[in-house]
């Protein structure tokens, strides 16, 4: 995790501003021999453009990809297949209409990077957040669609569990209403009341924050480590490093706080295919930093936008004090955008541990054990 | 964050299982002439000691440590300094008693790491927790007493905020507390009531989660990046790597999530010494990734141990059902202990970021600018 | 050094294949308000660019490289200059005529990497040699345009001094004739031997070996690092990954194998300006794997291409044994455009240990000490 | 290879100085279930053990190795194996006599580190080169011992073929032979005459260069990868790592720069097994940064030491000129003991790309392919 690269064995490492020519990624370390297409990388792409609802940035951007290396024919199936080598995924930038950036040239907005570019740099691209925009999590979401198909048997999904104080009824948790609504909510009762009260943050020129979950099936028992390269810490540096997120759980996260060592643990009971059942899941998959091949479960917070029609009280690059008011394109809940991020993060953090497992102890250990 | 070393430039490689001849780390990337001597180390080691009250558990290792290498006599001041070398501490194992394993040797206690160790490596050194023996911390306990030395004016420290679902009374907050009772806890009368609160915890044979808060403060603004290795995303890691952490957060964290954009914004105007102020820190001191100059604050949940006096139902290494329950020593709030591993946490990833920064951008950057 | 990433705080990680849509690389870690221009790039990428001799390759590529991100008009100074964040350096594939591979399709060509791909990979993009093509090092050299600019004061350059067994006469050595003959070769007299020389070779369907010198002035003292981080080791890894490149020496390499004590010791006295000067560099600059502030001296030699017009037995990816001669584009000595990429290599671990440094030890230490 | 950490997957982080308490390593990756002893860690530290014969350092150290993690008894076998978790070998220094330092405690020996380590970082450990000292390289072979175990069916062997000017009799080659004389050569006419040579150079206080070879067989074709993570750019690097080494060769290396392309053609034919055979082995088992399944082949030059009984002309750490004389121990051809450290870093290289190989890409490939 060094400034732009991600991983270990699968790395990506990307690159572009918001407003510069192109971003994308080049992820290293891929396997061979895995079928992928631009088409299928663009079907995850479409999931986080933005424009696709009035609750989310208008920008429009066809944010299509073109992969530009490390893909060739197989011979054998007639398929496009990763190579082993590097996979160059671009995204040109086509929306980049000639604004006026007087005001935020100059001016640091609450909650944005613009100081800490100032102060670290002595430079910023300020052009629609430069680095910092969300459109570099378009890279992450390419490479994501790589990674999925690393895991054999795995898959990654992601909800809206919260908005604001009101979260859904996981009684009513249907994962296939996450693709019927604009917020990605399995709830279809509270979707329908996020409809509204969206609509009145947004008219009110206001933002408010969100809760998301993730989660991945199929992920084998084994993977990761036990000290600093835990599967968990992991991925709670590949979701803290989205845009706006400021608190990470696995599992029951925060609240375990509460709970008694009773309530907490997960008893084990030996299922078919001689293979342990655990009979809860207090512990979202992971147990000392290693998958025990439950569900992987990890919850994120992503804070309100302080791009907010409401003026604040600012300094400029000056050192004047001044006030600034964020005009145009306004995004309620930037927690929406994340769904799709948060899998594509999830699903690289476990494919490069896959790899690293694999090359540290080969093709796994038969258990149960035999008693002598 | 590969396997066993923690962080970038200054790195630290952690070993040792809990029951083996020692435990320990080498500090990597240390800058030179640090004065250090192994009595500064032990005092921060002393206060994550074990068996300091009925609280926490009985093992009593005297967890005294020695500097192998990487100092030496500073001519100038007659001081033992660092020498930019490799520092190697070493801390004995002094309390393996040979006790009596053959319970936990073939059964796994639910919430422990046995399970995931012998399905990812085959084998396991089930001896007090083997290498997910809390004993491991002491080693990240020992590269914090340097990595604080290593950010200039930097202080780190931690207080324990919460025990089960007893928040304390922020507003009763008193650092001069923290050394005052068991719990490093800041509030005094809450201090008192978590007393009789644990105690009817550990009579019970039962356990309980605890939220710990920890702060730097004199960080510089610039630190961090804005993309993976992101200040945030790297604590994030560093605190969820210890041992029964479940969940963290930056700033307001979670709460942020039900926050308003007006609610959510740090708002700043200049202060003196031409720098500016912010007049709130709900962003714990970090914007896109990178210091601001604020406070940083995190935050983090520690799990109930699951090594309770309840038998639970789990299974035995060769596939069959069973019950396990925790005997003699028993740590009704492994939180507690979490306090100085947390600072060290924390001092080690700034003191890393710190290093990087000055190696990327050199000794920094003249702000405000002038105006042309 | 992973996979397709070279570096540590200066890195870039390449990507792309000969007859694909693009190469280039990504650089991150570079030092922000760097004055950059792509024709800057260019210059560089125009002194490796095949075709501009009958002594090269006749592939006909512009390598235009455009900068995609991480690069701003600096207000100060109106120039375009780096920002801190990455910087991806595109080079469009424009030679990409449709050829007929089926010689080389499934036939191994002695020499190249067709068989380890297959074997390693299972899958081989062959047109060209695909990852292997010497295109790939036109993305180290654009990375090098930018390393170049980060020690301020550094100038890298290199020279071929040999020809098959035909070295260079160094009395003769002339910075001023690299750019005045073909080969960057430094003695004219020589250059004008190898001319006829190389013409033979060509004529006769055949190709040579030769030898390059790379030099960095203007090298601080202290880069590098004692034990792995040693910069000859660094230097020695840069250079061998250099295609073709089957020995790496510093300063008298090989030769000192012969020297006694006595010749080898590099003697030092005070010069000016308080520093010390070496009465000799046997050493090539570099003691105990650290700049000693003389001039660093490194030499590799470069095998001869094995795409010969004589007809060499090989097996193809059946398992068949067959024959297989080189047709068309023929490259008598491929050694000659190794010289730009040797600059671009040894300037980005220069570029990437002087950030290290700067990272752990700051802006340096005041030598000589006062005595106490 | 960062500064103390040497390797990816495989990796082993060195400390210790000279006369410090100790010197050792953490060994970090290791596949579970390697069985070792200290005993076998032992067999390769007594090679390289000083003063076993009059050519080598009188110094006296039994370099004796405790295992003080990582390592369990296997219930299924009763063997001692690893664990998985970090493998800390320590060697305590014993011959920390108490020595007159004040010759070299202020002045600079020619060929030494000591002006270097002053000017990066203030101060120096002098005593006995400190982190310089070949002592360090007891920390190779010990995590050699272990690296050799982890690639199944692969063998690494060093001798020495040249010192001074005078190489072996490559007909003369006997491996049988490299344990019969104190200098590890193969050809037993030449150690013969070795003897003389170097009793001579010993004698007039003089010291001479020597050239070692290095090689591996049963190492699986297929380990490294293209570009910048070439496998012989790695060798290279952990060769030149070791003290004093001065050049790297692959294969014929720099002779390759003298030799036609058909002379430098490693032709194939298919053999038993379905595999194919290389007629000649030019390449030194790597293409294009990939073993070939051929043996692999590296030498290199180790410089005579600087430590000779003839006074040099230096400076002294206040900046004033004067002289040096190394007196006492003297090693006339350090080069001998290179022998088993080049093992050691062969085999860890080869250690660490089987399991980046096999991470990447698991269990390989079948070849050769069928046709369709």
């Amino acid at each position: 995790m060094s400034f732009n690269t991600f991983g270990h064995l699968f790395r990506f490492t990307s690159f572009g501003e918001s407003h510069g020519a192109a971003i994308g990624c080049v992820v290293d370390g891929c396997p061979p021999r895995i079928p992928i297409t631009a088409e299928e990388i663009q079907r995850d792409l479409d999931k986080r453009r933005p424009g696709q609802s009035r609750f989310t940035t208008q920008r429009q951007e066809p944010d299509a990809v073109k992969i530009l290396s490390g893909v060739f024919t197989d011979e054998a199936t007639g398929l496009q297949v990763t190579t082993g080598t590097p996979i160059m995924l671009l995204i040109e930038n086509v929306d980049q209409r000639s604004k006026d950036y007087s005001d935020i040239k100059d001016k640091y907005r609450p909650g944005h990077a613009g100081y800490v570019y100032d102060v670290k740099y002595g430079i910023t691209d300020y052009r629609g957040g430069g680095r910092s925009s969300a459109r570099e999590t378009a890279a992450r979401v390419a490479a994501g669609a790589l990674a999925r198909k690393v895991v054999p048997g795995m898959s990654v999904r992601a909800a809206l569990v919260q908005i604001g104080p009101h979260k859904i009824d996981r009684s009513r948790w249907d994962w296939n209403e996450v693709d019927n609504n604009p917020f990605f909510c399995p709830d279809p009762v509270q979707a329908k009341f996020y409809e509204q009260y969206l609509d009145g943050v947004r008219k009110s020129g206001s933002s408010i924050g969100a809760v998301i979950e993730v989660v991945a099936d199929g992920v084998p028992a084994g993977l990761g480590a036990p000290v600093y390269g835990k599967l968990d810490a992991e991925i709670a540096a590949a979701l803290m490093s989205i845009n706006a997120v400021k608190g990470v759980e696995i599992g029951d996260g925060f609240e375990t706080a509460t709970m008694s060592g009773e309530d907490n643990a997960d008893e084990m009971q030996m299922g078919n295919a001689n293979k342990p059942v655990f009979l809860s899941n207090h512990a979202g998959g992971i147990l000392g930093g290693i998958s025990t091949g439950q569900q992987i479960v990890a919850r994120f917070a992503v804070k309100p936008t302080s791009s907010i029609l409401t003026p604040k009280r600012t300094v400029d690059r000056y050192g004047n004090n001044t006030e600034i008011m964020t005009k145009g394109r306004h995004d309620p809940c930037v927690g929406i955008r994340a769904v799709p991020i948060a899998e594509a993060m999830l699903a690289c953090v476990l494919a490069d541990h896959y790899l690293m497992h694999r090359g540290q102890v080969g093709e796994g250990v038969a258990w149960p054990f035999e008693k002598r």
